[in-house]
């Protein structure tokens, strides 16, 4: 540009197949879902102490519960009843029906495997900031953004499957807390993520149709893995190392045994 | 209760004085406020790398470039024409006015100072996740909640003349870059600060004036000193104990010498 002319415009970019796409969300998981943060290596391995155990989870009772309601955002942008009608399957997996649990029962059925008193972990009590400030920027991403994004930004349970069959395996090796009863939560999972993940890749694949969209749902993908890996790594920092912040959960708080 | 009468109903609970709300007020920011965490007796006591101290600049960026939009969002929910005049100095402290340079640009002076490219700082490009939740949390917090609760969030104010003046003498006394440039930032909000603390200070002790809005604007200082803390324990755990998370900024990235 010394010479005082204009850069010649960009060639419009064409949209990736619909295989290579697939492929680059998926990469996205390899690199960054939070399989492979070391929190989970920890946990899964069995060197988590029982408190370690606990603060997990009392933080990610926060996203459990949040899940329901960021789907309910989801639905309440959504005009089309068919979209509507497969997506609410997913409230009801998490609240239960019928009188049936649903995974949020579930959660604090683990809860109270590892001695914490559910009502305590279902207060939020002692959840750690930044693991709030985390789990309710996806909760505002899904409420704000454009409908792809937000469809793109549940993609992360593409790679539920694997962390889940991993953890059942792990915990049930080294933890005299897990049982049927206390990983049921995980078990259910392995059935009802992959029929989320079916209908939501490919309603991504349908939808993103030039490659600024494409574009768009890699982000909110990444986005996504970003807003897990913070999760722990407030744990780890609260917890491994000991640094747990002002008014944040401390190991003998919301004890089964302290209950009134 | 065993006797299956009903508690008596709680007494009606009165006001806090004046005196004694503030006093609860200060008590949160001399428990909770940021000037008490590690990283900062780190940074002002001379022991930060200039690694530690680049990722400090670059995430904090996050935070000054959203303090005015966090402002216009107040400003864009008061009637009043007298809150909004007064309010506005504040958009006009960290904007500039008249071509004179706003607190934004003399954060970037001191990003210059420490070797950071000012354009990929002001990019926000390697923000580590966790600083966006926090920051933009309290951005939507002013946006959301009622009036009262967000004037007391910006309360931390109050704390922020001793940690700056803090920074200015432990900056000066240890580290090659500080001088009255690099530093300005700091120096002007010694004069800012105090003038916008002074009016919100008496506005949330004039509208809290039941026991419920003193409860309410309470906990808003609360979660203010959460987002503050959140930022700096991001920081100690991707910097000092060196686990930045996938995509945020790593040493090398964004230098003054890499730019082309």
């Amino acid at each position: 540009m010394m010479d005082g002319s204009f850069p010649a415009p960009a060639p419009a970019r064409e949209a990736q197949s619909r295989e290579a796409f697939e492929a680059r969300l998926r990469a996205i998981g390899a690199a960054r879902y939070h399989d492979r943060h070391p929190f989970h290596h920890r946990l899964h391995g069995g060197e988590c102490s029982p408190d370690e155990v606990r603060a997990w989870v009392v933080n990610r009772w926060w996203y459990q519960s949040r899940i329901p309601m960021k789907d309910a955002a989801f639905m309440s942008r959504v005009e089309d009843p068919a979209l509507r009608r497969e997506w609410r399957s997913r409230i009801e997996n998490h609240d239960g029906s019928d009188g049936a649990p649903g995974g949020i029962a579930r959660w604090l059925k683990l809860a109270e495997a590892v001695g914490l008193d559910p009502d305590y972990v279902a207060s939020g009590r002692g959840v750690l900031p930044a693991t709030r400030f985390a789990v309710d920027a996806y909760v505002r991403f899904v409420r704000d953004m454009p409908l792809l994004d937000a469809v793109a930004s549940s993609l992360t349970e593409m790679f539920a499957p694997k962390i889940h069959a991993d953890r059942i395996e792990g915990l049930l090796r080294h933890y005299a807390f897990a049982d049927e009863t206390s990983l049921s939560y995980f078990r259910t999972r392995l059935v009802e993520a992959p029929r989320d993940v079916a209908f939501g890749l490919a309603w991504v694949l349908d939808h993103a149709d030039t490659a600024e969209k494409q574009d768009a749902a890699a982000a909110a993908l990444t986005f996504k893995t970003d807003v897990l890996w913070a999760q722990l790594d407030a744990l780890w920092h609260g917890y491994v190392e000991g640094h747990a912040p002002p008014g944040a959960w401390r190991p003998g708080e919301g004890l089964l045994a302290a209950r009134s």
